[in-house]
């Protein structure tokens, strides 16, 4: 029987989240969810060598966490899926060679936890597999040097930038229902949407568009509204790049104003000079697998959504003077 | 109803192959399967500004000579995914612009047309989607000068080395069993197997242990053999690397010498100096949407194995002194 819910949703009617652990760097222990993350960092460095090398034991650090967490071991996991920001999505695929679990690399930028939880899903429901781990992340230090400058450069912050977080979240899908903090139970695959910007600075205002299109075509698909969920996460749109969703809904008929939170947006605080907030793979998957699952756990939340947000640019294209094409996946997580 | 099999593998009941096609360089044209493929660049600028936006282009036209081959528009698939060789993935991500379908970007290096087949099926299978596109390609001109050196310089290459294939592949996958090619009927997802290679120009030998694990973790899981199988191919081990599979398999009791091909070994000539043969995320997608699924058509295959490789690392890593971890997903192929 089909599963399609209108044009690009879909129904999972067999898919709970475990368990969640959230990783995250000293500026973001420093910011408005300290509190909620299961480990910070003191230095992101994380003793290794390198920036980069120290980002793949945060992978290994999260994942081995939200097992201990759970109580299972990675026998018990029949395939990871995930991704980061680096090139040939490094981060992930090195920290692999740890586990017996097989992999399936995913990349959508910064809204590539948001297909980690769709395809998790879909391969739960679907009975291919019982047990997958959904995990994303991203550092500043690997993140910056790699797209932007040498962070030794110093270079001057546009007031439209946003900073990349530092941190992984992993979760563990399951399709046993026992003791799920929450399940996913739509979930809509976005289309890549660019509007032409090209600052590659002012992200929220190159990612608010394929949000928009995402989430009006889940209320579309699924005939509901803004009002039937406790709060609707976009991913790392930033304060202005939630401000223009917040219009761009309104053109199509969504009052999302009492609902709409940005996980970068509310990542760090004013005096921490992030400008509009947090971004990066990290930015939802570290807020889901802390902040909105505790709030399941608590009982506040009894649904809620999540669009993933990515912009889909390398540094070459936008030196060749290409646009910013950007995507966004969304999840209905309910109680 | 669990469709596992065995440990890593899974079984699809309800997924067709509709329709393929392979658009190749001027050197594939030149090679063994010249005549198989759909269509041949005469320049591999194709018309643009850089060997990147030529890569880009190609995807749009393999996407839209798929489409077309079926009788199918774009607003009929309901989802398309795959990825390539560069950085952020951005030939199909930029190339996903021009469409109204949803998309998932995968990574696994070579082993991306694999990969996109394993969760394609699993979408389909699952009745989350109708009808996908699975695709993915590189270039030799862009991958080379992203991942080795400029092409200016002239530098020497080494006997053991591989040529990155330019093309793309693209199949429409659907769970409509009518008029099907072939169907995919299981699927194994791979480890990331890491034995210490530390040469990257020597692929074929840090990917063979890879495709090792994931095929005789299909035997084992579907109680097959070697035997049973019109063909076996590999993605791109090359003509070196497809030797110590089949050392490696014989060492695991499974004698695959009467039935190994490899995509990569299988590509070029040998007066065309390409040493091992073809490399890249082009190589498994032109061959199995070409020649393989010609032989379908034609009646030659009843049954074959696909076995996509791919070796997960970047420039910055070999940099770092890391080896090569590698992965291999299976697809069992049958009429």
């Amino acid at each position: 029987m089909s599963k399609k819910v209108g044009k690009q949703t879909v129904r999972f009617d067999n898919v709970g989240i475990i368990e969640g652990y959230a990783l995250a760097g000293p500026k973001e222990r420093e910011g408005n969810l300290g509190q909620q993350f299961d480990l910070c960092l003191d230095n992101d460095k994380f003793g290794e060598k390198s920036f980069e090398k120290a980002e793949c034991k945060m992978f290994k650090t999260a994942i081995d966490g939200v097992l201990t967490k759970s109580g299972m071991t990675s026998s018990q996991i029949d395939t990871m899926l995930g991704g980061d920001l680096l090139n040939q999505i490094i981060s992930v695929s090195f920290a692999m060679r740890e586990y017996e679990s097989s992999f399936l690399g995913l990349y959508n930028a910064c809204g590539t936890f948001a297909e980690s939880l769709f395809v998790g899903a879909c391969l739960v429901d679907g009975n291919f597999k019982d047990n997958v781990v959904c995990v994303s992340g991203s550092h500043f230090s690997t993140a910056e040097r790699q797209y932007r400058y040498p962070l030794e450069l110093g270079v001057l912050r546009s007031p439209v930038s946003q900073w990349t977080a530092t941190g992984v979240g992993a979760s563990i899908m399951s399709n046993s229902k026992t003791d799920a903090v929450c399940r996913i139970t739509h979930g809509t695959t976005g289309r890549v949407v660019d509007l032409g910007i090209k600052d590659i600075n002012n992200m929220g205002a190159a990612m608010a568009p394929a949000a928009c299109d995402t989430l009006t075509q889940f209320f579309e698909d699924t005939g509901s509204s803004p009002a039937d969920y406790d709060k609707i996460f976009t991913g790392d749109l930033g304060k202005l790049g939630k401000q223009i969703l917040l219009d761009l809904m309104k053109d199509n008929g969504y009052d999302m104003t009492q609902k709409l939170e940005d996980c970068g947006a509310m990542l760090f605080k004013d005096k921490q000079q992030t400008f509009q907030g947090g971004s990066g793979a990290a930015c939802s998957a570290i807020v889901f697998n802390s902040y909105i699952l505790n709030n399941f756990k608590n009982g506040n939340y009894k649904k809620i959504l999540l669009a993933g947000t990515g912009a889909l640019l390398s540094s070459l294209t936008s030196f060749q003077g290409e646009s910013v094409p950007c995507i966004a996946h969304c999840l209905e997580v309910c109680k």
